[in-house]
């Protein structure tokens, strides 16, 4: 749901002189973006605060983030000369800028003497690829289907170059601090298991295979994914994000020796409150007393989410529970 | 996807002077854009042509249909005063267009001399109300699950009346002579399994329970179910249509005792014919040999898909397998 951060009235506060990629791509500015809801509430964890194209820029693609419509690509990536004009990843340093906010915000959560840990934030291939192509939010996916059924070739290397710029980024966080890694695959839901296997699992798996290496915790997140569990599970994170559309425990079944994060309605923060409380309830019965639960939100937090449900919310679960809490509201 | 007789040129034709509500709700136009497709190919069952929205008239709710956006509703109906200012749906003769509509189609069907049943066209009562509470499309269905959260006793108000009317939609398109019934409940995977559970599984039941003493087969169709599926179920259609988003060997697994409809991507009919001859290969491979399976797409038929790659598909499916093929392209 873009840049969650929105419901929070000091974000909004740093919204009225900067745009979203200039907060993304300012490490004091992200760092502050990040710290925001650690210091309203009492998170388990703070999450580099980006948006899934943020990385483009170093393969030379140019996006602007427009209010309320999402990322906008400059030139939409059609065709095979379009991908083969993308620039290599060779200059690491045009990611540094997310490398030092991880490390800013590293510093000011061991500074604030909490012990909350940086979760890394990247966009999977398919996700990132699907903006490229499409040019912008979509409902149907059809010009990313279309180039991977029209041209698999094309569509395989554009999946190869994302996956190695999204392996640099992914271990330039974990170097910077960043002691887990979330990777978004929010679009990947709209495919058959058969195109996901065949043109999305191994450029993604190459992901977890890299972030396994470097021994930090990956979770794997997607939306309208409860079709493709298993295939996202055979990628090899260790943690499985399921949104609110399948039951956690036909989920934690499914993913056997994996973690699950979720679920939780996101309309259900604008519920009223004894509503908000029965739906906690209810993900808090699915996920059953085994441990390998971490309790989320199934998407982001939607616009107009009261701050004082948020809050509600945290309290909550922790009493119910003492499941680790993540603030993850940041993904596109 | 809304009226999808648009991919043949002959449909596209009548709509040069009529508009799709015109043609939903005059008999003769809507049985010769149901015969359209029967004509080109060799199908094994005729659909009504009609619109979600079209039987809410019959309760005063008053909806353009517009070109590219879908239903927009003129009153959207958000609150209990709405919902209690419908009209009950006394007379049934408002709804007579639609009956004389399958009237006719039986009769140019029987007059063909083809062995081609007709199946009676209704959407389910929720993605009804989620229409009429958004006002028209959607991707977050807040407004509807606002009023779901906020307000139940009118939400299930609504449900009731629609489902009520739908009732009576489905048993005159059945006297008329739909020898089937195909109930669309295109957006109800939106929902977490608990809000399904809680607030439409009931009113979407009755409609089966109905379906069931009239004697017909009843068909469930919905997109993104994939983790409502057993719910779905639980309703007691006779044939539960799934999405691509979904193995179809799962899908039957987690159906016991159900056909199955389904489930080949729509965008597989956009590539290029090798690809679509796999992708329905794999579709018939995950379908496995055991009958109740008709072969269907997972949505309707995508704008621009080209009407030789239609014949393929059905000449493919023909040659590959002794299963029906159903042309139900014209979900909202």
């Amino acid at each position: 749901m873009r840049q969650a951060g929105r419901y929070l009235p000091e974000y909004r506060e740093i919204r009225k002189t900067r745009s979203l990629a200039e907060i993304c791509e300012t490490p004091e500015l992200a760092c502050e973006a990040a710290m925001q809801p650690i210091r309203r509430f009492d998170l388990d964890a703070a999450i580099l605060f980006s948006d899934l194209l943020v990385p483009v820029r170093a393969l030379g693609a140019e996006f602007e983030i427009v209010e309320g419509r999402g990322p906008v690509v400059a030139r939409p990536i059609r065709d095979r000369d379009a991908v083969r004009s993308l620039k290599p990843p060779s200059d690491p340093r045009s990611l540094d800028f997310a490398f030092e906010a991880v490390r800013l915000l590293a510093g000011a959560l061991a500074a604030s003497g909490r012990r909350v840990p940086v979760i890394g934030f990247a966009g999977a291939p398919f996700t990132i690829a699907s903006y490229l192509i499409e040019g912008g939010a979509t409902r149907d996916f059809l010009q990313t289907r279309s180039l991977m059924h029209h041209d698999p070739v094309a569509f395989a290397d554009l999946m190869q170059r994302l996956s190695d710029l999204v392996i640099q980024y992914v271990e330039g966080q974990v170097r910077a601090g960043a002691q887990a890694i979330q990777i978004f695959d929010s679009w990947a839901g709209c495919l058959s298991p058969s195109d996901y296997k065949r043109h999305v699992l191994e450029p993604t798996r190459r992901i977890f295979a890299a972030g396994g290496r470097m021994g930090v915790p990956m979770i794997h997140f997607g939306t309208t994914t409860s079709g493709l569990l298993e295939l996202m599970a055979f990628c090899g994170g260790d943690v499985q994000s399921v949104d609110w559309r399948i039951p956690l425990s036909a989920a934690r079944a499914r993913c056997p020796g994996r973690a699950v994060q979720g679920n939780l309605d996101p309309a259900a923060l604008l519920a009223p409150q004894p509503v908000l409380e029965r739906m906690i309830d209810e993900v808090l019965a699915e996920a059953g007393s085994e441990p390998g639960h971490i309790f989320n939100l199934g998407h982001g937090v939607l616009p107009g989410t009261p701050v004082d449900n948020v809050a509600l919310l945290i309290r909550s679960v922790r009493e119910k529970s003492r499941r680790p809490v993540s603030e993850t509201e940041r993904q596109s």
